[in-house]
C-alpha cells in the first residue's frame, strides 16, 4: 500500500524549519506495511498544492499533508483543497467549540483570525485537532479507485497527535492491509561503511530477493536495517530472526546493539541492567552528553548529574582539576580529563562517569592541538580509559561526534570490565 | 531563477533519518535570488530517481541531488543517471587519487568496494570531494534550454562542503542573476501567532505585493520573516529597513530581537555587550541550556559553566540547595530554583545564572504537580526572577520549552534590570 506526503509551507523551502513531520508519518505507518513512496516539500503555493495534490493522487492511495492551516495569511491549504474536492467553506460549530477549549486551556481569548479556522470546506470530513486550532480534514476522492487526503496541521506536536490519536487508527480501519513490512536493526561501531560492505558482502548477497540490507552511516556509527516484505508476519519474522543471528555472528566486536538505540539508550539500558548510576563532566561538549541521556525517559533511574566545567575556573573549583596539571600540560589533555571523569563520580557518588575536553572551533585551535582535538576519559569504580580523538567537521559536529564516542568508550568499558553485563 | 532539489535515501522514506540538506541547500541558495519551488524525497529506486529527476528538470533550471552514492548495493544513484545523461560509468583516475588521500588522512586501508567510488559516468563533470569518498558529479542537459543537475553525497557535512566550497561558486558564475530576493527575520515572543496577526495586519494589508510577511511559529516564540523580490538590492533592502522599523514600533513590549537567532545567541550577545558571565543549574533540562549556549562559537567568552543536577542528592551536594526546602516543598519548586540558580553564581563566579526544575515526563507526574509543570529561575547579581509554568507535549518538548522560557527569562531580567544594554 502506497502513501504520499506533502509538507507545505514557504519556511520549509528557504531552510529556515526543517521538516521532521515527513520522517514521523513515515515511521508510524510503517508498521502497517504502508509504504510511503514520495514526500514533497513546497510553497505555500496555489498552483504548487494543486500539482503536488493531483500527483500524489495519481500514485497513492493515501495521500497526507501537514502545514498551512494556520490563522495567517500566508495560510492557503484549506481554500485551494476547497476547491480540488469541491463543496464550500462553512463554519463548523463543532469546531469553533474545539477552538474554545484549546484557548480556555491556554488561558487567551479567541479571536477572530483564530475563529476563521473553524470554516472547514463542506467536503471534508472533520477531526478534531485536541491540542491545536486547525482541524484535521479528511476527503475522499470520487470515481471508482477511491484515494484519501488528509490534511493535518504543520506544527510537529500538533502533527503527531492527531495522526496517532485519530488519523492512522481511521486510515488502518479504512484501508484493512493483507501485505507487511518488517524491519530490524543492528547498531554497529568501529568500522568503515566500505569495510563492512565486504565483510558482510556474501552475506547480503545470499539474502532472499524479499529480504533487503541498508547501510544508515552516522557519526561515528553504521546501523545496518534489514527490511523485510511478505504476507505472514511470523514467518517474516522468524526469517530475520535467523538472519539478524547471522548479521550479528559475521559482525564480531564491531556488534553495538541489536536494535535501533541511540548510544544514549544503549549506555542507560547497560547502566539499568547491572544497577549502576552515571554523572558527566564536560568541557567541549558543554552539556550535550547530560542532553542526550536525559533525553531518554526514566533516565533519573541512572543519571545522578554532572558539571558543565566550561572555564579553566569551574574545572578547578567543582571538579578540584589541579591548577598545576593544567597549566603544564593545558585543559586539553589525558590527565585533565581523567581526573575530571573521576571527580565526576567523587562529587555526585555515580559507579561511572565520563569527561571531555577538547577544542570545538572554529577558534581555539593550534599547531599541537588543531581544531576537532578531543580528550575523553570514561571511568568505572576507579578503572579509567582515555584517549585523544582527532574530529573533523565543523563545531556542532565535533561536539557530537565527542559525545557519541564518550557514550560509546563508557558502553565498552562496562562491557570489558563486567562481562555479566549483557549486550 | 528556479531550482529543485531531490533527496534519495531509502532512510529517510522510512523515517530513519531527518533530512536536513535541503534546507541547508534553500537557505544557501536564497540569498542569491534561487527560489527553491520543490523538494522531492524519495527511495533508492531507478524509476522513482529517474521520474523525479525528468519532472525536476522540466520545472528548474537547476536540480541539486543528494544521496545514493554510497559505496554499498543500495546505492544506485549514479548509475541512473548515467542511463539518463547518457555515456558510460568509467574510472576517473583523480577521483581514486583523491579517495586514497581521504583514507590516508582517516588512517584507514582503500578496499574494492570503496575503489569503485571513482568510477563515474562520461557524461559528467567530476568535482573532488576532499572530505569524503563519492565524488561530485555535474550534468547538463542537451537542447536549447540547459539546465543543469548536480549530484552530491548525502552526509550532511560531505553536502554542506562540497557544496559551499564548489558547488555554489560554480552555480553562480553558470547562472548569473539580474534577480535578487531579501530576507529580513524579526523575532517576537510572549504573544499568540492569532493574536499577532490581528496587531500586524493592517500594516501587514499596506505591504507592497513584492514584499511578503511569513509567521514561522516556534515553542515559545513566533519568527517573522519579511521577503522581497526585485530587481535592486540596495532600494529593496532599503525598502525592508523602513518596514522592518514600522513592524518592530507596533511589536512593543512583544519584540525580542531584530535578526534571526536562537534565544541563546541572543543571551550570548546580551552577555558579551554588558561583559556579563553566565551559568546554569539545570534539573528537568538535564543540560539542554548549557548545550544550547556552548553550541554557539565563541560562547567561552560568557559560558562559565554549569551543574546537571538530576538527583536531589546532587542537588544539596553541588549547589547546596537546603535539605529541609527539598523535603517541604519537593524538588520542583520556587525555592528550590531560586537557591539553584543563585548558587550556581557563586559556585562559578557567574554574574548571571538560570535554572530549571520540573516534571519533564513521561512518569512522575502528580495531581498538585502534572507533567509538564516547570519552575524556572534567573538571577542577576542578587536579583533573582522565577515562575512555574505548564507546558504541553511530550518529554522532548517540556525539555525544549523549559530550555527556551529559562534563556528568555534572563534576556528579559538583563534589559530591565539594566536598560542600558542595547537590544
Amino acid at each position: 500500500m502506497k502513501a504520499s506526503i506533502i509538507i507545505i509551507g514557504d519556511e520549509l523551502l528557504i531552510g529556515q524549519v526543517t521538516d521532521t513531520n515527513s520522517g514521523f508519518l513515515a515511521r508510524s505507518m510503517a508498521p502497517y506495511g504502508w509504504e510511503v513512496s514520495n514526500v514533497r516539500t513546497i510553497a505555500d503555493d496555489p498552483d504548487a498544492i494543486r500539482e503536488a495534490v493531483r500527483d500524489a493522487l495519481e500514485e497513492s492511495r493515501v495521500v497526507l499533508t501537514t502545514g498551512g492551516l494556520g490563522p495567517t495569511k500566508d495560510d492557503i491549504t484549506k481554500s485551494v483543497l476547497c476547491e480540488i474536492f469541491g463543496g464550500e467553506l462553512r463554519e463548523d460549530p463543532s469546531v469553533t467549540e474545539n477552538i474554545k477549549n484549546v484557548f480556555r486551556k491556554r488561558g487567551i481569548k479567541l479571536n477572530e483570525l483564530t475563529a476563521a479556522q473553524a470554516w472547514v470546506p463542506t467536503s471534508a470530513s472533520v477531526i478534531q485537532n485536541p491540542v491545536g486550532t486547525a482541524p484535521v480534514m479528511w476527503f475522499e476522492t470520487e470515481g471508482p479507485r477511491k484515494s484519501v487526503l488528509v490534511a493535518m496541521p504543520g506544527v510537529p506536536f500538533e502533527t503527531e497527535h492527531v495522526f496517532t490519536n485519530a488519523v492512522l487508527p481511521r486510515l488502518l480501519s479504512r484501508f484493512p492491509s493483507p501485505d507487511v513490512i518488517v524491519h530490524r536493526t543492528v547498531m554497529v561501531s568501529d568500522i568503515s561503511e566500505s569495510a563492512l560492505a565486504m565483510r558482510l558482502s556474501d552475506w547480503e548477497s545470499a539474502l532472499p530477493p524479499h529480504l533487503h540490507l541498508a547501510y544508515l552511516p552516522k557519526p561515528g556509527l553504521i546501523r545496518l536495517r534489514l527490511d523485510g516484505h511478505g504476507h505472514d508476519e511470523e514467518q517474516l519474522k522468524a526469517e530475520i530472526d535467523r538472519e539478524t543471528a547471522k548479521l550479528i555472528a559475521l559482525l564480531g566486536d564491531n556488534f553495538l546493539y541489536d536494535g535501533d538505540a541511540t548510544p544514549a539508550e544503549i549506555l542507560l539500558r547497560t547502566l539499568k541492567a547491572a544497577g549502576l548510576t552515571f554523572a558527566t563532566a564536560e568541557s567541549c561538549t558543554g552539556g550535550n552528553i547530560a542532553h542526550l541521556i536525559t533525553s531518554v525517559a526514566g533516565s533519573s533511574e541512572s543519571m545522578l548529574g554532572g558539571v558543565v566545567s566550561y572555564s579553566n575556573d569551574v574545572k578547578k573549583k567543582l571538579l578540584g582539576v589541579k591548577a598545576d596539571t593544567l597549566e603544564t600540560l593545558g585543559a586539553v589533555s589525558i590527565p585533565v580529563v581523567e581526573q575530571m571523569a573521576e571527580s565526576a563520580c567523587r562529587a555526585t557518588g555515580a559507579d561511572v562517569a565520563v569527561a571531555t575536553s577538547g577544542i570545538a572551533g572554529p577558534g581555539g585551535g593550534t599547531k599541537q592541538k588543531p581544531v576537532g582535538t578531543v580528550c575523553i576519559a570514561a571511568t568505572f569504580r576507579g578503572q579509567t580509559v582515555s584517549d585523544t580523538f582527532h574530529f573533523p567537521g565543523n563545531r556542532a559536529r565535533v561536539i557530537d561526534r565527542a559525545s557519541t564516542t564518550a557514550l560509546l568508550l563508557a558502553i565498552r568499558l562496562l562491557r570489558n570490565t563486567n562481562p555479566s553485563i549483557t549486550k
